[in-house]
């Protein structure tokens, strides 16, 4: 089918004039001149749209759909359970089997220390459900004055407006008055975004240590709530921590009550390797923010999990003021539990942790097999199934590309070869993230398409 | 079953242990001092626990299920869409059948004036988004000191930071650092909550909109962004708004070039007998936020509906600046999009507007013969099907209970009779909001229950 039957039929014009797509150029999408594609199927870590098309998806839709496509084990339990009992709400001490069931495979794969799981819809509002129970533990304790939340540029922590201000990147905050008073950001901490290009990585390290604890000491330590961060950072380019980086971290809130939540949306349930990026990098927080491999997307369900300390407070607040006064309508729905089930037993029954250690080192290798040669590769990086080939002008001399150049143009082209990698926002930046089902020849057919796709851009 | 045996089973145990609840006593669910109901089942208005028990529910869940529990039409759509595509994202121009079908669907049924519907996952999402549009919408005119949102107290908009900011009651705001800086509320339109008893109703109104407009002049016209509102308010206590309070509104907010956010999570889709509470009490919103009916439940989805003058102002927005930077990763979620279409469909089908009007109305005067003479009952009101019973100590000497004293017992009293019906917070107000499917013969159910309660309660 050509693009001017696609632009011409009723489905698509019915998309042009009615839907707002999220994160989609409004006017151009609107307007037909970029045309929409519609997916139809999928299997595996391929998709397919109606008009015939097939792609190698290699970052899992938005890194989400960790079992791979078509898993009938899934969609047979979402079945099942619509059949039985779509909905009931879980307010008031109430419940539904799958809910229960799901929470308790959760907290079984949670640290020890953590006590219970609070199931939402998305990231951004499991997000918002931390900082508001943050807010609330301090408050508890008689301590309402610590209330800031601290962040790094280049975190992604979701696009609402509480969300979106912990998200550290540019595009989220100008003209939407982000982010909210109260919301701070410290260094990204990647050593390649140094400031100083002569700095050793152990300096570089002492640097970003040094200046959170500046920042907590000019704000003032009786003011800082939280310190929020990916175990690994996402869509700010897919950057594992330095070395040690989140032991000192935890060292400096320890020593300043400060709590740590730790946004495990990407990371949750094997993307590193391990089953949460808390356990791979060695956190403890008090907050873990869990949503997309929770049920590989098969039907929107987060969750907050709460460690025991800020459980004990909540307990004591509901002894003195009655029921906790936070919840969606949907929240603990039957039908995202019946998919989180389904999908953590198949995340275990399908070894998908170790294929994202074993695939994941051998995904990170043949990238640099394919491009690290390449003169304006500046980096292949990565844990597990997550990597990233970062792009520069001039790596040696440390120069860039203007943002948002060479990736998407790499990205596009990787698409018109059959696969999918994501271009990540302000840099240079082609993701990968596939499903973590993702075999090794379809591993080498996506190294190729980065290869064919680097140098028809970059000849 | 008895409650020794619900308390001390495995799944009941895992529930206490694991599960954070929504707007539950946290301590009492956790200890089993509240023991929990599992519901597991549903057909039409009733719906049945594991424990053997059935409820008629006549507040549809939080009154959503309005097709009522068990329709195969929607479990049906959801299976078939599972099978076929759980999920793909909706960024950058992809979309997916049932999301452009039931764009369409939606934006057949608003108001003429209205342009694009977006899509997410609950209430409170789709009102931060429309908050975050109706900021971006000024910032983009170059009014970006407009900014403040103008909400009621007793209003519900949500339990998140923002959408709990615009929510009027106070177990929303204490211990949680809300409102945010930037949301006012002005009063309650409800007569029987009149500042002064001796008020007439027209008094009553004119009192309403001098408030309203003195807040927009002492915060200063420039500085206010929008007016958010229930057409007919919900959890506040089911009250219509005064005759002729929405046009008197509706002039103060354009003299003023003040948006109009008409919250329909509750109205939208039939309850108040027509498809939208704005058609229903001619308002002309720029932002609609729909949810519950919108899918009935059976799958989590919420829209924000944009009137055709902010969305010029969006695409010119994306011609300047490019994409529009907002987008969950489950918006326009294949699986709740199929369960909108079905849904929708039986709305059409059932005749449910119809039934909505009808049995709404009979509904009102079966509760009014069943307690209407009672000495403590203040009120009985409503709008299509939904309708709440308000309870005073001495109605005529304007004398109120405590808060939350009888209106919980009477609602706990007739659980005990096999009837749900709810106690509204911050009053004593039982709401009955049922599916918009229940016949006569079971609001005759409904209406003998609370005539038994409140003898029981209040004898």
């Amino acid at each position: 089918m050509t693009t001017d039957t696609l632009l011409n039929d009723t489905l698509a014009a019915w998309d042009r004039d009615n839907l707002l797509h999220p994160t989609t150029h409004t006017s151009n999408h609107a307007n037909g001149t970029t045309p929409g594609r519609i997916i139809t199927g999928g299997k595996g870590v391929y998709v397919s749209d109606r008009d015939g098309n097939q792609f190698l998806d290699a970052f899992a839709a938005l890194y989400c759909v960790n079992v791979g496509y078509g898993r009938t084990e899934v969609a047979d339990a979402i079945s099942e359970q619509a059949q039985k009992l779509s909905y009931f709400h879980a307010f008031a001490g109430h419940g539904n089997e799958p809910a229960i069931k799901l929470a308790k495979m959760v907290m079984d794969r949670a640290p020890d220390h953590m006590a219970r799981v609070y199931f939402g819809l998305s990231g951004s509002d499991a997000n918002e459900t931390n900082v508001k129970l943050a807010w609330h533990y301090n408050i508890l304790r008689g301590k309402p004055e610590k209330r800031k939340i601290i962040s790094r540029w280049r975190a992604y922590h979701g696009s609402g407006l509480v969300s979106g201000s912990m998200t550290g990147l540019a595009a989220y905050h100008a003209r939407f008055h982000l982010p909210l008073d109260g919301f701070l950001h410290t260094h990204c901490p990647h050593y390649l975004r140094r400031p100083d290009r002569d700095m050793t990585e152990a300096q570089h390290l002492d640097f970003l240590i040094t200046e959170l604890e500046a920042m907590i000491m000019d704000e003032g330590p009786e003011t800082i709530c939280a310190f929020i961060g990916e175990p690994a950072m996402g869509t700010g380019g897919l950057m594992p921590p330095p070395d040690g980086y989140w032991a000192r971290v935890q060292e400096v809130l320890d020593r300043h009550d400060i709590l740590l939540i730790a946004d495990e949306v990407v990371t949750g349930f094997g993307r590193t390797g391990s089953m949460f990026g808390s356990q791979h990098y060695g956190l403890r927080p008090d907050f873990m923010t869990i949503a997309k491999g929770l049920t590989s997307a098969y039907a929107p369900l987060s969750g907050s999990i709460i460690s025991q300390r800020v459980f004990d407070v909540l307990m004591q607040g509901s002894e003195d003021f009655g029921a906790l006064a936070h919840g969606w309508t949907y929240s603990a729905h039957p039908l995202g539990a019946a998919a989180g089930i389904a999908t953590l037993d198949l995340v275990d029954n399908l070894s998908l942790l170790e294929n994202a250690r074993d695939n994941g080192a051998y995904l990170q290798q043949a990238l640099k097999d394919a491009v690290g040669d390449h003169p304006n590769v500046a980096e292949v990086r990565g844990v597990g199934l997550m990597v990233a080939v970062e792009f520069m002008k001039d790596p040696a001399a440390h120069e860039w590309f203007a943002p948002m150049t060479v990736g998407p143009q790499i990205s596009e082209a990787m698409t018109r070869l059959g696969v999918i990698a994501r271009a990540m926002p302000e840099g240079n930046i082609v993701g990968f993230a596939p499903p973590l089902s993702i075999t090794r020849d379809e591993i080498d057919i996506v190294a190729k398409a980065l290869r064919a796709a680097t140098h028809e851009v970059l000849s």
